[in-house]
């Protein structure tokens, strides 16, 4: 019998995770069942709130158990298909494992067309990052034309292309991000109107006030922390926090504390609010549609962070957490030759 | 010349404010200019945000400068007008001074109505703190039927109000208070489904969390530390929390830290927003209506806790900070015999 690989969740990690929470291991490949696919890994897609998921507490994605195979967004080719909607051949992206095979319920899948751009941007600036920026962008932050928008995490997958979006609507950008080379990128090839390399910044609070001179009227928030406490006091009358992710205080190991924030809303009526993509899963397809269309037109760029090789999963995971990757980080399992 | 008295700020308190921090001061009395009107305080308000009047920092008031007299809401009564739409007798309300008599720009006044109701209550459930509840339990957090929606500060003047007005919604209402006499209020009186008396809970979070089995869908905040800290983890999706006051923190001389409170959005995409009445101006006249038609119906009920004498305002003022008040705090500078 055919046989396939897949990480398992060992332990869960302390802080920082770290290769003895990982196992690699190799099982019998599936069969797929009726109705189910067969699907062969080309990309997997590793994403922040993944630590979240290594916890033993309920959060809003159902924690991992011990021993069991993790899950990832993935974008696989068909091997086999049970289900009317697919063939083999077929491009397909869904939530399967961290596995070079797996096999889904073909009505938990969407196609992936080969035609639209690299398959692999389904994980990316067309996927589930992408997605969440566009309505973290449009539908809860509104950047108007004139806002001075901040985005943390600006050269992350979602981060990149929020921050895109919010100069498309006219507003002045500026990111954060850890490393020279991606500030280069943000304001050299995608527009952004300043960028603010955290890592190298002596004064956070000084050099935000610095990009910001007309103060704040969007944040949207990556990474939570010491950038958001830079952000928070320059926070304009009615302007908007979207809070999409927290990944500074992902690996904590005790309640993070920081300055109390929310007196600073009386004064500026600011609204802050959470966001998952997963309450837009009915119009996923407006925002894709739109995506490719920004991309076509060339008024969005993506870069990927793809590493090679199944057996670099965890790795490419734990980078997240050093910053390492420069828009989407993916590890590549297999070879597109469609 | 008749002579009149005046509180003044003589210096900016560090931390608690002490009577060291005002000087009680005769000066002329002042004759009204045109299109001023000259008023006798009846009663004079103090109210929290007055505390941040006090520091030298810009905030959402301007800074008091020290050795000035301070500003309150007063219901007086005319003495001499200068203006076409006041006469001697007639009651009115504004910002003033902390004075016996101060003179005022007419346009700046409404005038009071002494026959809907005492006219103390155009400082408290019919002026501000009323209108502040109203908007924002009405407008910023609303309420639905069914909904648990936590108070904090509910024995006070915008908290009574406030949460009354989510009981009216047909929402479960939870109160906090600081002490018996207040929680027995909310329960008794003004139809709170519970109330917890945070002086004498050992185990606030658990208090909280079993006073809200079903969590917690729009907390209307006016404290802020750790009552707030208890009410966060039992944020319901899309809950909303309308950020009014933050007394427990008026008094910090360092930057208050806590709990970090952002990632628990994104789990529970919950909104929150900060609310200045002020922002209301041009419905403020709606509010008054609504809230006179609750309190006639017997639908809305309400406490004065009145200080007696000009010279206790001072006195009444750093009572809030004790939570002496059960309901709206006021001083009664003179008796209104209309």
């Amino acid at each position: 019998m055919a046989e396939t690989r897949q990480w398992r969740l060992t332990s869960r990690p302390t802080g920082e995770p770290s290769h003895e929470n990982f196992d690699l291991v190799t099982v019998d490949r599936p069969d797929p069942g009726p109705g189910e696919v067969l699907v062969r890994t080309l990309y997997q897609s590793v994403d922040p709130y993944m630590r979240g998921r290594m916890r033993d507490a309920e959060s809003y994605a159902e924690p991992w158990d011990v021993g069991d195979p993790m899950e990832a967004g993935v974008v696989g080719e068909v091997v086999e298909s049970n289900h009317d909607g697919f063939e083999a051949g077929d491009v397909v992206t869904g939530n399967l494992l961290w596995a070079e095979h797996a096999v889904a319920d073909g009505d938990d899948l969407r196609r992936v067309d080969p035609d639209r751009g690299p398959v692999s941007t389904a994980l990316g600036v067309l996927g589930m990052p992408g997605v969440t920026a566009y309505f973290g962008m449009l539908d809860v932050a509104e950047p108007q034309p004139g806002d001075t928008v901040v985005v943390s995490a600006a050269a992350g997958a979602v981060g990149s292309v929020a921050g895109q979006l919010a100069g498309l609507s006219g507003a002045r950008v500026v990111g954060t991000a850890g490393s020279d080379e991606k500030t280069s990128w943000l304001t050299d090839d995608l527009g952004f109107d300043a960028a603010i390399n955290y890592k190298t910044t002596d004064d956070l609070s000084g050099a935000m006030a610095e990009a910001c001179p007309d103060g704040i009227d969007v944040y949207f928030d990556n990474v939570g922390g010491p950038i958001t406490d830079a952000v928070w006091p320059l926070l304009n009358v009615r302007s908007r926090v979207a809070v999409c992710g927290q990944i500074a205080l992902y690996n904590a190991t005790e309640v993070p504390t920081g300055p109390r924030k929310l007196g600073k809303l009386i004064e500026s009526r600011a609204r802050v609010e959470g966001l998952l993509v997963r309450d837009y899963e009915d119009r996923w397809g407006e925002a894709l549609d739109r995506l490719s269309t920004f991309i076509r037109e060339d008024d969005l760029h993506y870069r990927e962070h793809v590493v090679e090789g199944f057996e670099n999963a965890p790795n490419a995971f734990m980078g997240l957490f050093e910053g390492e990757n420069v828009g989407k980080q993916l590890v590549q399992v297999a070879e597109y030759d469609g």
